[in-house]
């Protein structure tokens, strides 16, 4: 059983593995940079045995952790690197055996994969995309700085390049991005037994082949044959009786979201990808579709708060922090903006100097509110369910919502206002502007999103800052507004 | 050709398709509504003929809508009831076969299972489980009210009573509450010929089934041997010979973000499941993973503000209402906690109004940066890649890009400021609350999910809310206690 227990990442809970697996490479490396700083020094003053000695000993270990490298599988690799300063991930890197780069850039983020690439020679790139499929290398190309990836891209082999431009040139975001070349077609008018031959001769399966795509003569989809009817089958079968006919498919144009809901709904493994004639070009695994969702769940929840892209935790502060300005000014502008609408009624606030403690709780429930509804219409709107009249339906829904709820916490704001003020008419002020407010607030976090979504952009980035600083404005001048009409 | 396009959401761009599914459906089921009012007043009324073909019509639609219904996939039944309202919902719920209900039960949401539910008396609701496997029974009977749970627990056969417990005593988030019992074990000193023999008296395999799980005589984990190797190996040889001998695996207690990691990793289609002695007791797969992120990404989407579970879009008003009077609550208490710091600096205010108009600026930059800081410290915890010495680094680097952002954007505020109010002290003011307020910001974005992380907590839940109060209130205090030494 210890074959079991043998390599890391191979047993559970495998992140525990992974840290210590991390601890080891990092003592490794800085032990390995000691005795290379004991030995340079030593090498300056004399050539002692002892220098000998140690010079082996680096070595040794030099060896021991390439080796021990060499056990790991890439994405524990690229895990390892990611979580190393600079100089030891550059150290390690270089232990990495040139045939394994590839593997392991490809499970990089972006950032951390161009620190990687940064002081390789496009020659050393290319020789190390030389073992993978060319969408692989097409993703990886992709994703490098256009002229690193145009002189990579010329340094490939011919039949490699032809296959990687055409992967290329399906945009970011579809199936045909996305797919797999590498898959097995057969004909329906095959027998089993003639498949079965077949396959033996290529000795391995593309990865994640749960099923051989069927085609007729003009390599036009037929349907599927699973490796499950394959082994179950009689072998003097013919393909096309024992096939599925109507397997889920997709073409390369269509929107990898889509893919990722049918393969969710649908429990799917691999699926054939056609183009407009329905001839098949490539296979798209569920492998893709789980690091698709994986990359997505990622960028949502760093472009809610205005960030685009992964940042690398060793990069340079002034470029992290330059990354984070477009957010910062937008944001400066929107408080601004609503700084201004407090500044208009100054004379007010001047009478009564309660009004500025108070009118920051009022834009701060209206913000709570605004987002926990644009939450739902954002999930609802990625779920597909909301069709028109149930969007109507919802708005009104989240409106009646925000009544009942401003009404009932609006009531108890304004109790408590009285008792610190012992002032009916400021309490009524922020009881009745809390129930506007919500109001406010709800409309906005309906109608946000889906706006954003009809003009074709993304409802997730910069919603959010687009409700605060309505809910924001919108609270000061309810309040304010009121406050002047009633105290003043 | 055409078959491929037959059957609903067996084509892509499916979505299209499912909307036209559900106006369908709709349609259909408002015209029987229709009639059936017609038919009802008709038959008040006389027994003319035209009673009859209208009685027949109907009848006829019903069963037209039926078939239609028949044809749908499980999930797709799902989407067309949840996005029906109560009334329509219930009458397409009742043209859903009995023997496809606890499919079609087992893909909807929490919200709109119970909706379904409700009105089934519990011998409906165990005939409708009898055809899943006992893992999905089991993961349905957990989302019922415990007392109709346990009524219906009662009702399932002994057989699958006995496995529905073992899979109920599994932790919620554990592998083990997510496993599926269905999977055939070969021993290791079988020939391939007598697998296949066996698999093919199997007539079908489990779903999902890319590789066969090897034991030993005390069901001990030995290995898999994958459908490739069994099909391309030659079937004389022995299983020991050809199988994976270190394949992953999972404990039953091993946490299900785990199994999401190794399956993301390392491009699992399926792996087995072993309890404390090293024996099978299931298989974990994929499309239980891809549920599984899909299910973490929306939860997180809605517990980032305060919702802790999806709402039924048809639920009563006053029940989704209330389902945010927690998140409510909290805020309305935090927002008045950062109001009474403002509350102690009312003189100050009264000498100086601009600072009311001024405040909220410098809270809502703080938010902003805070929020940035944060999404990036829990990506980072949930990839595993904040050991020790990297969070003091990760902190750290949050501080410079805070100084730096602060100095840089203090400043500009400190401009505009002076442009609108003429007052170099006011400026300098706003330019160094905005400093401060960015470090306090950037440190309360690194410690707070870092710390909730480290009692146990989700550190996504509620962060935000707490980060929130935390800039809000210090915010105020820094720049109104400035103002107050500055200025006043």
């Amino acid at each position: 059983m210890d074959t079991l227990n043998d390599g890391i990442g191979r047993d559970s809970p495998h992140h525990r593995n992974l840290e210590h697996a991390r601890a080891q490479v990092i003592e490794m490396l800085t032990r390995q940079a000691v005795e290379r700083e004991l030995v340079s020094r030593n090498e300056a003053n004399s050539t002692a045995p002892a220098d000998v000695v140690s010079q082996l000993v680096a070595r040794q270990q030099h060896t021991a952790l390439e080796q021990r490298l060499a056990r790991f599988h890439p994405a524990d690799i690229a895990f390892v690197l990611e979580s190393l300063p600079p100089d030891a991930r550059e150290m390690a890197w270089q232990l990495v055996r040139p045939e394994r780069r590839g593997a392991v850039l490809l499970e990089t983020t972006d950032a951390v994969r161009r620190s990687l690439i940064e002081d390789m020679p496009p020659s050393d790139i290319a020789a190390a995309f030389h073992h993978l499929d060319s969408d692989d290398i097409a993703e990886l190309i992709a994703s490098l700085p256009s002229d690193t990836g145009a002189e990579v891209l010329a340094r490939l082999d011919s039949a490699d390049q032809a296959e990687v431009r055409a992967v290329l040139s399906f945009p970011d975001g579809t199936v045909g991005a996305l797919m797999d070349l590498d898959f097995i077609p057969v004909r329906d008018d095959a027998s089993l037994e003639a498949v079965l031959r077949l396959l033996r001769r290529k000795k391995r399966l593309p990865a994640e082949t749960n099923q051989i795509i069927v085609v007729d003569r003009a390599k036009v989809l037929r349907g599927v044959l699973t490796l499950e009817q394959l082994l179950l089958s009689e072998p003097e079968q013919m393909v096309a009786d024992v096939m599925t006919t109507n397997p889920q498919f997709f073409y390369t144009d269509d929107p990898v979201p889509d893919a990722i809901d049918a393969f969710e709904r649908y429990d799917l493994i691999s699926a054939p990808v056609v183009n407009l004639h329905r001839e098949v070009v490539g296979r798209i695994t569920v492998d893709e579709i789980v690091d698709a969702i994986k990359d997505q769940q990622e960028r949502d929840s760093l472009r809610q708060v205005g960030l685009r892209e992964d940042e690398d935790l060793f990069a340079p502060v002034w470029q992290s922090g330059r990354n984070r300005w477009p957010w910062l000014a937008l944001n400066l502008f929107t408080a601004f903006a609503a700084s201004r609408v407090i500044g208009f009624y100054e004379p007010t606030i001047e009478k009564l100097v309660a009004l500025a403690t108070l009118m920051p709780i009022v834009a701060s429930i209206g913000g709570n509110t605004g987002n926990q509804t644009m939450a739902l219409v954002i999930r609802a709107l990625s779920l597909g369910q909301l069709g028109g009249p149930l969007l109507q339906k919802m708005l009104i829904k989240e409106l009646l919502i925000a009544a009942m709820n401003g009404a009932i916490w609006g009531t108890a704001l304004g109790a408590v206002t009285f008792a610190i003020y012992h002032e009916f008419k400021l309490s009524a002020v922020i009881a009745g502007a809390t129930l506007l407010e919500l109001l406010v607030a709800a409309a906005a976090g309906a109608v946000i999103p889906v706006t954003l979504e009809r003009f074709g952009r993304d409802p997730v980035l910069g919603s959010s800052v687009i409700l605060t600083a309505l809910t924001d404005s919108m609270g000061f001048l309810i309040f304010l507004g009121l406050a002047t009409a009633v105290l003043v």
